[in-house]
């Protein structure tokens, strides 16, 4: 019996065209966030199972945590956030650490889950956090950076809206009709879900578990279009920094338990796929759970499946050639000898890959055109004691006959263009 | 009670200072696999625990994975090594796939084992197979790919030996000393613990084991300094390749069952850290595994802890700073009127972070120095209004007022130097 070449379910395999356009989407992302002085970060994807029962939300660790014993009995589990890590990490280095302090991390995350389009059971998320800021600042700089890096692909403002609400006003208001801590826990998973339910089941549902009073002034609370204070002068300081798509969302509640304040979703504008994205917002609490005085952080994690999705929606993912600049068919048996015009080429910058099979050159070229590689070099014993070599290019099929510098200045030149 | 800070047992945090060391290694190694028409791939890092009891090896299967039941009952492992993985990718699209097929991946890899130097739960490593190539030219391929990544890292020849043996040769001198398939086996697991045990001791336990008259032509097998016809020609082909510090040693063996000709291991010179650093081989059965057609694979891993250790004991690796190249001193409440400014260098391609934290200057100032930036540029009312800005240079102290181009060509030229 043969095994089965199958990932694991609602995993990926990349291949080299699939990775091409991860790398192009990671490059775009550090690029973006490194233009405002963030700094890469990594952790392990194993850690304890404890720093996730802490604070991830009940779904997350009942249902969807990849948790098991290791050999020596502790309990661990494979990280379904980035967060809690990042959290750890600053936590440990509390006091040495420079604020405000800028990480991100593109870690792989995984969750047990139905696949479905747009979620699978692992996929990579950009973190992007930073730590030690208090004021709405830091909340404006984290929204900006999110906008500029559905701009650097090339989206348009109107092709995404960012919804942005406070946790801190709807706790304030929700103190101030009295509601006790379970009934605001139980407003926050109702409202989670309230793009899910009908209205009228919705409203319901909410005269239902707070009783008619409290209920009903909920409800029309939340119908409120008087934009909170602190959401108001965010709006402002994110237009002046070119933040064009950003709007007050009091339905904006975001599953996790751990945000305190400002909040915000982006949503993908396309009526046929007129959903959130991602999202994030301000977790002041986190870092204090290790032991550590807490830091005011705010932040957000951005999904690449959900980002690939939307770029391929919106027609912004461009058509990606591999790497590699030109196959090197060999003519008869000068492998050995081939190496040292092969080794200038590579030093001069180009990406050959030799074809070393030793079969005839009609199937060389087959596997070269099959490969994608833009152009053939073809090296035999003439072409190596003339120094003088055919270039093909692939694409046109035209050919011309050339030294080894012209062959290095035509490729790097078709490069450029 | 508050979490521990610590990471997972025998696994690493990355903070900055120390992801920037990876990124400027795993930089190299992408820069010199490509050039040699590798592409990158990628695969789930939990598999079907299956893929790994067919040939890992028994101490990685029983003693090292990391496997468990999912919440449906499958087994899975996450993976303890690459090969199987890519493997099953390439029996997946036997057909479609264009050979020679160049492949590499530098995945997080995990073995549960006691941590001690160069060996830790996890790692990263650089796997890179060459795929439907027969004969000794691949071979030579991969080990050249190898030595041009460490001298990539300005190692020396000398800093490395390359040990070459031919697991294929071996099997035919063992079926010519008359050794059923056991006593085969039995011989490659002692020879793969050679260098852990005295001389005297090692003889003893081959005669042991295999009888007086196969177990001494065996040893003197082994102290044969004639070089097989393969490997004296596969060194013929590396020297001309420019590979000069390679060399037979019939005493390599690796540790892995599905190795099945051309073997090799590199170890640093260094007396003081004289022993294996990486290795690999030809492995022409895995594919057949998954059901396909087999297909000629040669490749090898290379480990980043590893190769860490080697640059650090050979001084080879330079000193980096952040990626940030000014952090923006903000005097006075002018976060929002300032992003014009800084939008402005960021599109010019410079590493701007704000502080936006609304401290003193003083503080700003202390924080930016501590997080090793460059450059400080100073922003308030009176400088937004001549377009005039302080930059200082936070290494020596010194201090210009500049206009906005004259700063990003300082920074960039600085860059340069």
């Amino acid at each position: 019996m043969s095994l089965s070449t199958q990932p694991y379910k609602g995993a990926r395999d990349f291949y080299p065209e699939d990775k091409r356009i991860q790398k192009y989407m990671f490059g775009k992302l550090r690029e973006v966030v490194e233009s405002f002085g963030y700094q890469e970060y990594d952790a392990p994807i194993l850690e304890s199972f404890d720093i996730y029962a802490a604070k991830s939300g009940e779904e997350i660790v009942n249902e969807q945590l990849y948790s098991f014993e290791d050999k020596g009995g502790r309990k661990v589990a494979i990280r379904p956030e980035m967060t809690p890590s990042v959290s750890r990490m600053v936590a440990a280095r509390r006091q040495e650490l420079p604020y405000p302090l800028r990480l991100y991390s593109i870690p792989n995350l995984w969750r047990y889950e139905r696949p479905q389009r747009g979620r699978l059971r692992e996929h990579n998320q950009l973190n992007v956090d930073l730590f030690g800021v208090e004021g709405l600042d830091g909340d404006a700089e984290i929204i900006q950076v999110a906008d500029a890096i559905l701009k650097s692909f090339g989206a348009k403002s109107s092709d995404y809206e960012i919804r942005i609400n406070s946790r801190g006003y709807m706790n304030q208001q929700f103190e101030s009709f009295g509601l006790s801590d379970d009934q605001k826990h139980l407003c926050l998973k109702l409202l989670d879900k309230q793009s899910k339910i009908e209205p009228n089941e919705f409203e319901k549902m909410f005269i239902e578990k707070l009783g008619d009073g409290k209920g009903s002034q909920l409800l029309n609370f939340l119908k409120s279009e008087e934009v909170p204070k602190p959401v108001a002068e965010l709006l402002r300081v994110l237009n002046l920094s070119g933040v064009e798509s950003a709007a007050y969302d009091p339905a904006i509640v975001r599953g996790l338990d751990y945000y305190t304040d400002i909040i915000f979703e982006v949503f993908d504008t396309d009526p046929e796929n007129n959903r959130s994205m991602f999202g994030g917002g301000r977790y002041d609490g986190l870092v204090g759970l290790f032991g550590a005085e807490p830091v005011p952080t705010v932040g957000f994690g951005m999904g690449d499946v959900t980002l690939q999705n939307f770029l391929e929606a919106h027609g912004l993912l461009p058509g990606l050639g591999p790497e590699t600049d030109a196959a090197a068919i060999l003519i008869g048996d000068v492998y050995a000898k081939a190496q040292a015009v092969v080794g200038e080429f590579r030093k001069s910058g180009l990406k050959i890959a030799v074809d070393s099979s030793g079969r005839k050159l009609d199937a060389q070229i087959r596997s070269a055109v099959k490969s994608g590689v833009r152009y053939a070099i073809f090296i035999g014993e003439k072409e190596l004691q003339s120094g003088r070599f055919q270039l093909r290019d692939l694409k046109n099929g035209t050919e011309k006959e050339l030294p080894k510098g012209d062959i290095v200045s035509a490729i790097q030149e078709s490069r450029a263009g």
